[in-house]
């Protein structure tokens, strides 16, 4: 069973898709999927629900998907952590997890349009694994406890500008909280569904061109630990979101002239088990 | 007139304070104070039904003092943003403004306790003017056009680990976003009651020591400014605030041993015309 959210931008419906790939009317049990929902044990309401016939069947066909969280609180991301990534950007592996905020307003469907910010000149991809909080996380002091607090995952875009993260003066902020900069979704899955989130192939494509094609196996930090490291840092809500980071072949790793993302260039991104995603670059 | 919100945390009740100290319970007239009411022409209704004599008195002995304004969607701050707090961190005066964001939760009332994370060593004041939009700002052209956008301004304390900040790898992000870091008001004052955001003293004290004493005058880049350049990177929506960075006299720029926050120290700030702070420090 996977989270959806279905309908235009600020009026999405909340809906599950079952395994048999039938979508289902969510809105009779909850007005939406957010951090109340996820906190209150909504997910397991949802899948007895479910089991037991009382969700009505949507039709979906030409319905837009929005993303699957709604009322998302922060977003925290982790930069550079995965080793060939760090590399690729000219960067040392991290001692412990970088971290920086994305305003959560950049959050967009996963086929929406990405918009190019005006005066960009390199707008850049990062397929990352999404986690989101179920249950407030303060000062956890294992790893093995984290894992409790994480509601479910999701195929998360940090789209990234990195002349106004990386020229521009000051943090990467800058360029990371653009209109349309986190494309997100389609599925949330719930966390007991997804059986090792440290096993997950991830791909991304560029009009067809694969660039990005690792696996969470990958990452210097796993999800665990981010959790927990976090949780000294910052309070972890229930609809928070966390990115992850992502592995190699970004546009800022590639040799010159670098394919930065111009409009009308289509990109497509996947990870096993999170759906996938396929954003047309259109300009702000 | 300023907005103001009274009451536990989680359940205040907006209210206004008229220029002769009366307060006013706007609970009739709306739900909070928050983005929508601020975009729908709010603070004007709320002006109009208190000269009507429409708002009734409320009692506010022993009330807590929540923040101003609910809601907030992202709150962005801008670094290094007055010559003299930058030569005294040793760094070079920003060519353009230097950005992050802190996480919206960390919003607390103006007089609430500010707790030192577990494992800090250097909690940091910083007075600062914030700015609270109230209506929706895109790529502005120009910072003419830019304090339209302004709903009114806070009394803003931007708390600060500097050891998580600035010596635990990364971004600025890691040491600006725990727990109970922004108390913030206790008004909001409308901006066209605030004839000169340039022109506003600033002070705090630490157990009754004058750290910072400085005033808007002195700021590298004005609030008019801004707005207008954080608008081609980050989309401000009503609701949304700018922490506009603070002024020297921070723990961090004054001599070994640097006199660092520690449980039980009284913070107090204020900027002329909106109102003052008081925060015991606490533990988490």
């Amino acid at each position: 069973m996977q989270l959806m959210r279905l309908g235009e931008p600020g009026s999405e419906r909340p809906a599950v898709r079952a395994d048999d790939g039938t979508v289902h009317d969510l809105s009779g049990l909850t007005a939406d999927v957010d951090g109340a929902f996820l906190a209150s044990g909504g997910i397991a309401r949802a899948r007895a629900a479910l089991d037991q016939g009382l969700l009505p069947r949507l039709a979906v066909q030409g319905v837009r998907v929005g993303p699957p969280v709604a009322g998302i609180g922060k977003i925290v991301c982790i930069g550079l952590n995965y080793r060939d990534h760090a590399d690729e950007t000219g960067q040392a592996p991290p001692a412990e997890p970088v971290v920086f905020l994305k305003a959560a307003d950049t959050v967009v469907g996963p086929d929406d349009e990405v918009l190019l910010p005006r005066r960009s000149v390199k707008t850049d991809w990062e397929v990352e694994l999404g986690v989101v909080i179920g249950r407030t996380a303060r000062y956890l002091d294992s790893a093995e406890e984290a894992l409790d607090h994480v509601a479910g995952y999701a195929l998360s875009h940090d789209v990234s500008e990195r002349e106004f993260q990386l020229e521009r003066g000051g943090q990467w902020d800058k360029g990371k909280s653009c209109e349309t900069f986190n494309p997100l979704g389609p599925f949330l899955v719930p966390a007991d569904e997804v059986p090792d989130p440290q096993d997950l192939g991830m791909r991304l494509r560029v009009n067809g061109l694969l660039r990005q094609d690792s696996s969470t196996r990958r990452m210097i930090f796993p999800v665990a630990e981010l959790v927990r490291y976090l949780s000294w840092f910052v309070v972890l809500r229930p609809g928070d979101l966390i990115n992850t980071g992502t592995p190699a072949g970004v546009a800022l790793g590639l040799p010159e002239p670098k394919p930065y993302l111009r409009e009308g260039d289509v990109v497509e991104l996947e990870i096993d088990g999170l759906g996938a995603q396929r954003q047309r670059v259109g300009q702000a």
